[in-house]
């Protein structure tokens, strides 16, 4: 039995922390195949570390094991988690780091791993003395009920709830890319709910700013400089700038409230 | 069936993006093995790309597909290739950034697989959509012929041209690296083929500079801040200052021409 | 037969120089499992390379092979060793760099493999041409005495020396973390050798300053602001100030010598 795991963390690449996470797993079960997400999120930056989870972990084969250790609660009393949903297994603190992509999965079952330990553990690293040893357990195959205590909540991220209904979509912005386009937690199922259309005008509020623009396939139907909506290569609505940074240009960030009505429907 | 798949990308790692990549793969072959090249190369500097490849792919064994997504013109009606060598398997935009590596090897075969897809192909991340699973299925031993259609020709990189005859060599400034060395498009083929010998007195013109020096084995055979010529662990006539940046002293830049003439020979 | 093969360079992750490494490793043996320890080593900075490894190697699986290129005299008169220890392989050069992890493992037997190669060796790129297939020879089982002739000494790093007596610890500054930690090259065996309980009241020197303080199990027990010593997550001793930079409030650097002597035991 080989289960992919992979691993989405704080911890930058110049330490020997992601290391120590690797060979663990290797020592338990030295099969593992490990896949780096992004040990780039930013420090402490839980709603980065679910954002990038949101996006990567549907790309990844069934039974694929995702830890995620972005954790400023570490050595306070937050909860250690294990979720279990209808493709994947998800391993991290209980702070809302894996609630968006859980959830979008599918919730099976949740367990409180809090006491489950391979060997006494560290105060300040339990990413190498937790999460790790459980995630290589998982991957040879052990039952996520022996790694801890069935329990029914887990703590959600506010920020990623959406919702629609016949021609308007509401949401938060949970990112701002390297190229400054805004992406929302309005996915494409919202989108297809409202009933948007290519070609659509929408009036968009985001942040303070209030706009009318195009819903459009991609950047490149927009002009140059032209400001439109799309639904971005990862099923989110997304706000862009073609060649340009939305985000600068309309002064918004990660957390402010958006929504987009339609105006004037491109079928007339 | 295993075969090598590496990756060669300006995504950076802080993104998803490399990730989404590497759980395309392991979903369509779960035992394929994935090593990084860089991702770090500079945006859309196919240059800088194509000459990172030229450097590794050699190095890895015969069988191995080099996927390189650097693409400035994702979105537009450039060719996606499969390049099928002596040894290697090469995938990537028709831009270039596959060529030199390729023409090295020797190419055997040239295939077209813009419409090739394992699934509805996002406008803007052919990386995920269809360059990692074409090598996917590439390293699961399906044919070139099953992806796409022979075609005869591939974008060349002119900067990659090198030429020699008795006692000269002449090309282009490829690369300058973190040292501040010179690397040039002229290969240890074109120096021996030029008759150079270790202690030859070089004429060299390089960009605008023109300089007398030594032709050496290594480095440290030149006197401390003596510029040197060399041919280097890759295998590429170098211009270099040891211990110090050759790039800052002559104003050299990528693209510059070069022409190495014997002005005296070590042999009398 | 497969060993994991871990790599820790100052190579950084731009260039070409860790793909070629791993390029020849899977040449040689294609089942071998690479793992990345860190490639950001400060550029030939051999103390810090050794910590990183110091920390790191210990939680592989047994048989691991660890290689190490922090070279600053590649292409002088130092030799290229391998040292068996009591459950790991080190492979890099003779400069110190392994000499902290290996003694801690337990030294077996140290081979010179300055003359191993396997084809023609670059004057500058011995991680690829030396390491780096001596590392993958071992991962298929090959007898350390195959690569190399035994000798009985290798080059030390005296700053990882510490010591220990009744009440007493004495080492020196081997680290300043990210955090402005000062991680010292006494260990958790040398703690306990002192007989330091958790609240005992230590007398420290460290470079030129002089403490009074607590030693507790963790940042957390420390008032904010207070300066402590503790036993960290790797089995250090450090000095710390609780949300704080330790070394900067205290003009610490590495190398700076250590002394904790008891002034008045937490058990009366």
């Amino acid at each position: 039995m080989t289960r992919v795991i992979t691993l989405t963390t704080d911890f930058g690449t110049r330490d020997h922390f992601v290391a120590e996470m690797k060979g663990v797993i290797l020592s338990i079960n030295p099969r593992a195949t490990i896949v780096d997400i992004t040990h780039d999120v930013e420090k402490f930056n839980v709603v980065h570390g679910a954002f990038v989870l949101v996006c990567a972990y549907k790309w990844f084969p069934r039974g694929t094991i995702h830890v995620v250790v972005v954790d400023p609660g570490v050595g306070t009393s937050r909860r250690a988690i294990l979720i279990e949903t209808e493709r994947y297994y998800f391993v991290g603190p209980d702070n809302g780091v894996l609630a968006p992509a859980a959830a979008r999965d599918g919730v099976r079952a949740i367990y409180d791993i809090s006491d489950f330990r391979e060997w006494e553990v560290s105060a300040t690293f339990h990413g190498r003395d937790i999460f790790a040893p459980a995630a290589a357990r998982l991957s040879l195959g052990e039952p996520p009920s022996s790694l801890g205590r069935r329990v029914s909540e887990f703590v959600r991220l506010d920020i990623f709830r959406a919702s629609s209904s016949d021609g308007v979509v509401e949401g938060r912005v949970v990112h701002v890319d390297s190229f400054g386009n805004v992406i929302t937690s309005i996915d494409v199922g919202h989108v297809r709910r409202a009933g948007f259309s290519y070609g659509d005008v929408l009036d968009v509020q985001v942040g303070r700013a209030r706009l009318r623009l195009r819903f459009l396939p991609a950047y490149g139907f927009a002009e140059r400089g032209e400001t439109l909506a799309l639904v971005n290569s990862e099923g989110f609505f997304e706000i862009a700038i073609n060649a340009s940074s939305a985000a600068s240009a309309l002064g918004v960030k990660v957390g402010d409230p958006v929504v987009a009505r339609r105006a004037r429907s491109a079928r007339g």
